[in-house]
């Protein structure tokens, strides 16, 4: 097995591509692809500040060290979701990094800061954990986004995560999320800025350019992750891409080419709707309160749970 | 296991409408699913002479029992391809069921009326044998209504034959085929009306239907088929639709309500187009010669060929 590109050895074949590539040649491979997303859908411009949403995961710290490769301004911002046996080694597998490699970290804690975690808050909605969760990561992202100045969020999604959601969505015919699922959204009406520069890469390559590059991460799923849906579609697109190498590459781009913008509304679906400012925390918001200050409510008020399943659907 | 309707002994569950049925229940709810698609995307009206293509299979002859159980004038095509071994058993079905049935059956015979089969067609083209073979039988299907002034044509797709169709269309996001994807095609510029009513049935519910009304089928897929995409996208739907039930019926029938329009150009696609007649049989078609004829021309030219792959690449 021989690099395409110098005839070394190889360490890695990617099929879609129909290549081998050395060390090198495959951190390389890694960059370009990162480069050539972050051009193709004008994700950021050289001066930007950018803040990465770092989980702990393989995902978010390469798209950290390859956006500082990239010669981007790019600090992380971690939130401790209180997810007991998991947040704290997440945790750790960021501040090592931080450590290593010199790089500036703001850290949120659910519990200490905001009073309530994300079991407690699945808890108390009726929804898959992962609903609380990702509405309680994107408040805390974008507040931090805006304090700190940055021009842009960027999150760790490859192309196995918005392959899959996309194949969710399709087999629901969601329009609403179709529409939105790109991976740039330009700022608007207080909202940062957010951009995936990783979709060009598969979660085996972003596992790969990790290894390569010594950088140590949290290898475990996280616990109330287990069993959802996503997981499901994500093994169906693996099927498929091991019978037509390349499959979940041409459902996601063919989806952006040609098919994303027969699902945008006129305009980008920003104006539709008046937004204030929420009343407890400022945020944009179309209602009196927020979302987040909503469910935090509601979590600071009940009796906090272990990680499992919600004990009560209310 | 007891019948939704009458709580007398079931015969079959339907997992996606959470539901078994008895004998008689479940033939009256194939009756009304026909009916309803029927009406639901105005396929025929009362009076219409319709011609069903049959091919000796399930869902073609459950087909043409429904239509004349409903009520409707509906006459059998048969179209021999030639395949060895398999064509011949199909042929046999069909005639048994006219027989029994008394009704009338229009029959043609690609190797005797057209001078070549399936198999040497699959040849002299560069594609999967399942292209010539279609490209055949849509051309004699319209042809054979035309001469017998049928209102439609109706062909035996099932749900699952639909999903699996889309589901190939949408990992490619092949646009023209999406736009076009929908059970009934009006009339237009000398082609038939096309019609697809049992597309609110899985294939699993017109074996049943034609287990419990007597109908002796073909149930061997044909040979040339094995393998095809096709048919892996029909276990891929499979697999989803046991984790999740109803996972193809929202799959396709989500497409319809809120997908389809996205993909057709204005209009309906009809007049984009100047439509001549073939020099050599007369049917409409965008250049000199149809493709059919092209195809024909190409199989007569060549060495025959027994049931198996293509030979020769050309």
């Amino acid at each position: 097995m021989k690099c395409r590109v110098c005839r070394g050895p190889a360490v890695i074949d990617i099929r879609r591509h129909n290549s081998n590539f050395c060390v090198d040649h495959f951190l390389k491979l890694c960059r370009d692809q990162v480069a050539k997303a972050i051009k193709q859908f004008s994700m950021l411009e050289p001066g930007d500040r950018v803040l990465v949403a770092v989980s702990g995961g393989k995902d978010s710290l390469a798209l950290w060290d390859l956006l500082v490769e990239l010669g981007y301004r790019a600090d992380g911002l971690y939130v401790g979701l209180g997810i007991d046996g998991y947040s704290d080694v997440s945790g750790e597998f960021v501040r090592r990094f931080v450590e290593e490699r010199g790089q500036t970290l703001v850290e949120v804690d659910l519990r200490a800061d905001e009073g309530f975690d994300v079991p407690t808050a699945a808890a108390v909605t009726r929804r898959v954990p992962c609903s609380a969760c990702g509405l309680s990561k994107r408040h805390l992202f974008d507040r931090a986004a805006r304090e700190g100045g940055y021009d842009a969020v960027a999150t760790g999604h490859n192309l196995d995560d918005e392959a899959a959601v996309l194949f969710g969505n399709l087999l629901k015919w969601q329009t609403d999320y179709l529409g939105r699922q790109r991976p740039m959204l330009p700022a608007r009406d207080g909202f940062p800025r957010k951009v995936k520069p990783l979709v060009r890469l598969t979660e085996r390559e972003t596992a790969a350019y990790c290894v390569l590059r010594g950088i140590d991460y949290q290898v475990e799923e996280c616990p109330m992750a287990a069993g959802n849906k996503h997981l499901g579609f994500k093994e169906t697109l693996n099927d498929l891409e091991v019978r037509s190498p390349g499959a979940k590459h041409d459902l996601y781009f063919g989806f952006l080419d040609r098919a994303v913008d027969r699902f945008t509304s006129a305009g980008d679906g920003s104006g539709d709707v008046e937004l204030g400012a929420c009343a407890e925390c400022g945020a944009p918001t179309t209602g009196e309160v927020c979302a987040f200050c909503r469910l935090a409510a509601r979590a600071r008020d009940a009796e906090p749970v272990a990680l499992g399943p919600p004990r009560r659907r209310r």
